[in-house]
């Protein structure tokens, strides 16, 4: 059993890799929930959905969310009526947000909605998709600008204003989800993925245990960062790295996980950060960490396999 | 001013065609909100959207409800994800039900979003649709087969189960929207459309103090049928006229309308009741009351004005 650390589209590419190399295999990913938003009444988890649409074949390979040859017609009437729009949502894409909307309702928990979810997408049948918890936290950007939600910093604004602070807002009653805490201590490794150190791995990070149990286990626990040659491949990771006063490198990226961190996976591009990384007492590998295609993905995952 | 009480469909063409024939005339229609619905969250206004859609020019003629050239999309995708999809929307009709929704969640009473949606998709100036009332209310069915959300049984169950009641849940709690008693009061002829008796125009009147202005007021009140050769043209008013007890006649409309109705249209194919009903003392005309096109709806609305 491997678990698994991540967010969105970064995550979701490396996870499909992974899940060539162990078609036998039990993974566990534990999914980034902080995210979430509330669009016209409907709940939304972009980093769940994308992980559910990669790993089940009907993710949009272009643009990395969103589903294959997904039409835009209630969006657009949407703009119509005179509402904002900027969150893309296509119209087969609405059908999962009232699909959990509907289960929300219902009473069921972030938990059991990913579960349905993707069994019915059709994520195979060896890989459990998980929240990180059953509840509702949201990530906050405080910038020059103003206080906004993730989703619109990111999206309307495009990773325009400077950021001065992030927020996950409720994350200090965020238990973890169902078997996660197990999951994380009965597997042979714990992979944190490539993705966002503040808005995806560190949401996750800060449910209640999770840390904890990373710091106790005796797994193998490997990172790879998010970086290429010192920078986001896409997303606002340097912005919101230096917006609450880091370093933007893969050191950095080391030394917020080095209470738990066994080895840390860079780009050759950053190979000289190696001898910085090992300082911190965290074995460091440089590999070719640019997931240009599902090959490469899955290139990287059986190199990062073969350091476990 | 003239104010109009009604439902969906049936409601809708004949409102179509007064519009065409009072472009400089106030006119208020007051429309049944009973037929609403929550679908994933979000809440649905079938008749005030099929009305909106007919006055606006969006309506699919064709169904006569729904919007022209709409897609499915969405609603295949809830099918495919194992939902039920027997509630027909499309993906543009899916933006109007966001929009309700997200100015419901905005505090906005069903007053307000409908007059924002008739403004937005361009419902004629002179033309006010208002709900019923700002209370939510629902119609269930009870049948030989259980009880059901009246959409449930027209929609999805297809009128099929046998009718033994009619129930319009939280009907006592509703108070008339805002102006809408005013408008009754102020109107110079209300006209009762050719919609079902008992889960169209029936809820109206039993919204706080309608009837009663009904009845107290000194404005002109006309209905038309919404039976043809005695039987409706569609949908279930016969089969529920018969559920509660009641003959499925013209007359028997007339007599649901006896405390306040001044004229009642029939259609000609129905003549043969004109002496019953006017035994009732209600006056009664023959009309051909069939609006098979927008022609012959505005035929039908020019000679219900001269009878006014």
């Amino acid at each position: 059993m491997i678990t698994a650390l991540g967010g969105g589209v970064g995550a979701a590419k490396f996870l499909e890799g992974l899940s060539v190399c162990i078609s036998d295999e039990q993974l566990n990913v534990i999914v980034n929930t902080a995210d979430d938003i509330t669009y016209c009444g409907l709940r939304i988890s972009p980093d769940i959905d994308t992980i559910i649409y990669r790993l089940s074949g009907n993710i949009d390979r272009k643009k990395g969310w969103g589903i294959e040859g997904d039409s835009f017609s209630c969006l657009g009437a949407l703009g119509s009526l005179g509402m904002e729009t900027w969150f893309n949502v296509g119209d087969r894409d609405f059908a999962t947000h009232l699909f959990r909307t509907d289960m929300r309702i219902k009473g069921c928990t972030a938990s059991q909605i990913t579960s349905e979810l993707s069994a019915r997408y059709g994520v195979p049948k060896n890989i459990k998709v998980m929240p990180m918890t059953d509840t509702d936290v949201e990530t906050w950007i405080v910038t020059t600008e103003g206080e906004m939600h993730f989703q619109e910093y990111l999206v309307r604004r495009k990773m325009s204003p400077e950021v001065t602070k992030v927020v996950i807002r409720n994350i200090e009653e965020a238990e973890p989800s169902p078997s996660l805490l197990e999951s994380i201590n009965e597997s042979r490794a714990v992979i944190l993925c490539p993705s966002n150190p503040i808005i995806s791995i560190g949401p996750i990070l800060q449910v209640r245990g999770v840390k904890k149990a990373l710091v106790n286990s005796n797994t193998k626990i490997i990172a790879i960062s998010p970086l290429i040659g010192g920078v986001p491949l896409k997303g606002p990771a340097d912005r919101l790295m230096r917006g609450v006063g880091l370093e933007v490198s893969s050191t950095q990226v080391a030394r917020l996980y080095r209470d738990f961190l066994d080895i840390m996976v860079i780009d050759f591009h950053d190979a000289h950060e190696l001898d910085e990384i090992k300082a911190l007492g965290i074995d460091s590998v440089a590999l070719d960490t640019l997931m240009s295609d599902p090959g490469k993905a899955a290139e990287l995952a059986r190199n990062l396999l073969d350091l476990i």
